[in-house]
């Protein structure tokens, strides 16, 4: 079975490639009678463009959305939403040199090998331009969480091995969008914006780390034993090009911890048994608990770097050097806020529908 | 859509809780041909049996499985194989103390909120003994991987803040099966034999790290964008009950790399271009790289513990106290070496079907 | 992808072969908080048990079922239900003759030429006896169906050329289940026997036509555009061996009608606009209209047959004749009325909940 | 779970509505390296196209595809294969009486029930046109089977009451574009295409039956015991709308048959066993047998007529009378002919991925 659906009860396919026509998405699972508009879709979108400051590559794109079906005189439908995106900037003869030879970090040997071809023009399909289709899936997803009181948001707490200190959730949703390494820390996001600068003088990328959030989540989300939540979570997150490593709550921090200090002794709240502390990070057994979720992913440095680095010939089936000119991001995690969202906002979309907190048919009964 | 079913082309459905009757998987999409016996399932659910030795719960079972289905001759016919364990030590009544009050750490009380009533002996679904239907699943997967050339294997890489040293396959192969901790280094295997017999007596439990290895596995297997091979292998090992992270080759240290450090630079070997390090822990883009699968999970502590804790009883809405008395294992990253083995290994045969590198019918034509 | 599960959000898998060890089913998705016993299963076996009438194959099977998880104190959990039927009548020497050469009309050839191994006992996993899976879960979902006041029933319409007349759907169920053939019009079943037994005197055997309806389905249910009600039940019911046929309402009669005879008008019922007529057996566009579900399924003459076939010896690769010896059936609707009721009640059951008309966590909250 | 996915290896996602901005399918499993223009895809909607003939409405629509994604300088990538096509010739406001009038035979009284919201503009999703990206997936998997040497191709073999006399395979082929009703018996033609007339100048319309063959196919093909070929196809066909019957082989003339008569012996033939005869339609036990498959479809009476019919007013909730004005097509068999192909052409090429009979990846390894 291919792998460019993602979801069950909420399901997205998305396809493209960084240089082909477009790139897009369609939904199928949305209940009808949700409002949504071009400009909800836009604003996640923009979030994630490129070309808005030193930290992101300067490609210029508008990724201007189109919904293309399954909304109706303002409103969904319950049809399959289709959304595309034009590539407008497109240079692929600035990638003719890759045809031949493999970027190191990048997916372009394997795709080879896999499919015996392969599109070279900026990576294909295993471009960061496929998350586009995640991004404008996830605003539908988010918009459709906000109703029931479900907020997700992110923010970079490391960056090039600097450590945000810690935030509130308030700081996170009042500093994230003000400085271009969406830190919540302002002090260490100017320090992250240091390495930043620092790597792309000397050709270089830095890694870091993305925590996502998820607050009002009702307790008992998630299907055991293989649709647990955090299952999906880390398949969704996974999914993303360039994480490696995805956790929730304490983490791996656990693996340190005594069971008499991880556990989330219980208590009484407003009447009803809740969690009094949250090493779970707002998942037991695969359910929700309640408390906000919080998961964190390691992403690794963009491996589009300026420096020579050893390849191959394809074609001559020889050792080579390379050097990836061209456009590109000096780190990863700053854009990858809205993706990593959007993939946890999609994961509950899912699992709310599935377990029946939302009607799956309709808003409007 | 429920969750008890894992895999595409090579699909699972376990069933069964810790108290019940027996518990039990019925697999979906082995190819005929496969010489099967009881035997081959036996001594990877004899490695994962509890009672073995002090790091484990004393609870005593025999744990024999019954293939029921889809064997004929000693051969798999394409037709399901159903699996079964009878419980023979269930001892429920041990457990009426929890009908009312839900322990920290564990599912009780989400399942409680999640389906409205729960089976609250040993944990009913939400129990490690689920596992055994992954392991009876994973035996076939490995079985069927190594006419491939790949070979699954985990260790334990850290327990209670120990951590083994550097090891090779080789002494892992070696050295996993010869201590009750299930390290490769067997100086630090001692140490953590301390540190698991410290925390025993404390009534506490501790947490590990535990690394699966995956040798032999061909390029290009996995799935973009969404059943990429390291989406496939987070899902299923975080579905694990108390995996609280998962990471691929250099993880979340990838944070504080550099793109000229993470890389890993292609070379020509035997005349195929491939990586010459393996930073990416064998897969890249979401496909397999030709070099061996590394990842790591992070094991939280053993919520259920002797000390006091606090939780509150049900029927009164009220705080109170609770002890969490029976059999129980000290720390649980020794006995799930094979339960992620196995996960590992059923992701692997699903992979390998769905890109055409096995057969999905039959090894016979 | 293998095909052994059934369903999305009420999904079955069925095993088990007809001379292995055990037949069984597991159910994933039954929401907590229905009562559910032995006998609830056990009734609808008894009705599809074998050796019951001169219509039926004499051998002897009590197909006593065991519900081995997902039910704890009489109601279940939300967890999966994992039934099993021991076969205990089984009596594979008398097949030893099949081995060799494939019964025309049956499968064995051809799971012979899929698989490169069969199970040749009684036709191995294509054997009817694979049905019990199907109803032992159909036993589940129409209990579950009662509660939102969905009835399913089934009657033979045609058999060996006998038509029965016109009946009611009080008729059927008072009728269907007083005579072997299981036709509600009881002189029509008085000459259906007599076809029965004329073609068992000559080693023959006959087909039929079953008529499967469902009441009390509210308007709405199904999925387009490819989960259409329709589509589901034409795949349910034709996944049943012997089926031929599948037609939906006025069914292949539609053919022959003008648009103007076959649209249902609407009118006003109670306040609601509702179909006056039932030309489209309750479905129109894929979604059911709030009037009953009518189909019905071709079923072809039992190709179990004692008179002299010509075949081929797979050992020798040359023709050569066949007798089935053994029990079978002289004719299989009659028999097939419980399986087929089944299989439509298994897509209602997975329909309502995928529609959101049944919660699919649980009825306790 | 939504219902607008179809396939397992070979799947797709078809979205848009009737007079919405465009229509259009996502296809994803096409393995790579099969060559691939626009071309191909045209030749197919140009059949399926309305406006071409006395039979179809005269809504003019060039249906001219773009392929997005998926295809790099001429040959597939083994990435999603995103195709659209512009609705060019909507005219929404010939609909507004629809808003409160659901049209008798239509499902537009049905979606309103489902999601409480309908795009009214001729019939919004439920709109043949939506069959647009069924065609255009569907000569991807035509032109994929044609290298495994599978030829799929339909004909109407009843309409209005005439019947066409038996006909070749050849006949088929050479005839079916040669009269606008698409019958290979051309003098049967005549007698149809009189019966259009007939039915248009009454303001009515008339059904028929499809009949589509698939020659090529190999035995072996098909998914027990769910996953069935003929499971599987009678969900394909009857997802189309306006099918209300599905038959393979003898179909419902079966249930008059005895076994004797249906079954197809075995004989030899260029050393291999292989049915005689074909009673069962190239499919026993949910398996190809290697002949060819042969299914039909009944296809009932357009319900968009001019004549005048009952319904009700949704906003008065009272009964009113509707006369549907606009373009429709007074017969749907002829054009239904492309579609039916697609969509067994799209089951076949799903069904030969998962059996293993074409890589998954690539033609080129």
């Amino acid at each position: 079975m291919p792998g460019n659906i993602f979801g069950h009860s909420f399901r997205i396919t998305t396809w493209g490639e960084s240089h082909g026509k477009a790139v897009g998405v369609v939904i199928d699972g949305v209940p009808a009678g949700l409002e949504l508009s071009d400009t909800d879709i836009q604003k996640e979108l923009d979030r994630r463009r490129p070309g808005q400051s030193e930290v992101s590559t300067p490609r210029s794109e508008s990724d201007t959305v189109e919904i293309l079906s399954g909304v109706f005189e303002g409103m969904t439908t319950g049809c399959p939403i289709s959304m595309l995106v034009w590539n407008r900037n497109a240079n692929p003869g600035a990638y003719d040199y890759l045809r031949d030879i493999p970027r190191p970090g990048h997916a372009d040997l394997f795709y080879q090998k896999k499919y015996g071809i392969r599109d070279h023009r900026g990576g294909g399909r295993s471009s960061g331009r496929e998350t586009i289709g995640r991004v404008a899936a996830g605003a539908v997803a988010k918009k459709l969480l906000s109703h029931y009181g479900i907020e997700v948001f992110a923010h970079v707490t490391e960056l090039g091995g600097v450590k945000a200190g810690n935030v509130t959730f308030t700081d996170i949703r009042e500093n994230v969008e003000k400085n271009p390494v969406r830190c919540a820390d302002l002090q260490a996001a100017e320090r992250m914006l240091e390495q930043v600068r620092r790597a792309r003088g000397e050709g270089d990328s830095i890694g870091g780390i993305v925590e996502i959030i998820a607050t009002g989540v009702p307790a008992g989300i998630g299907e055991p034993v293989f649709g647990k939540l955090d299952a999906d979570i880390a398949a969704a997150l996974m999914s993303i090009g360039a994480v490696k490593g995805v956790e929730i709550g304490a983490g791996f921090e656990c693996a340190r911890m005594k069971g008499s200090q991880m556990n989330d002794a219980f208590v009484m709240e407003d009447g009803h048994p809740v969690p009094e502390t949250n090493n779970a990070g707002g998942i037991i057994g695969g359910l929700s608990t309640g408390l906000p979720l919080i998961c964190r992913i390691a992403v690794k440095p963009t491996p589009s770097i300026s420096k020579v680095q050893r390849s191959v010939s394809l074609a001559g089936m020889r050792e080579t050097d390379i050097e990836v000119r061209g456009r590109h991001d000096p780190t990863i995690p700053p854009r990858m806020v809205p993706v990593a969202e959007s993939m946890v906002a999609l994961v509950l979309a899912d699992q709310m529908i599935r377990g029946g907190r939302i009607n799956p048919e309709s808003f409007l009964k």
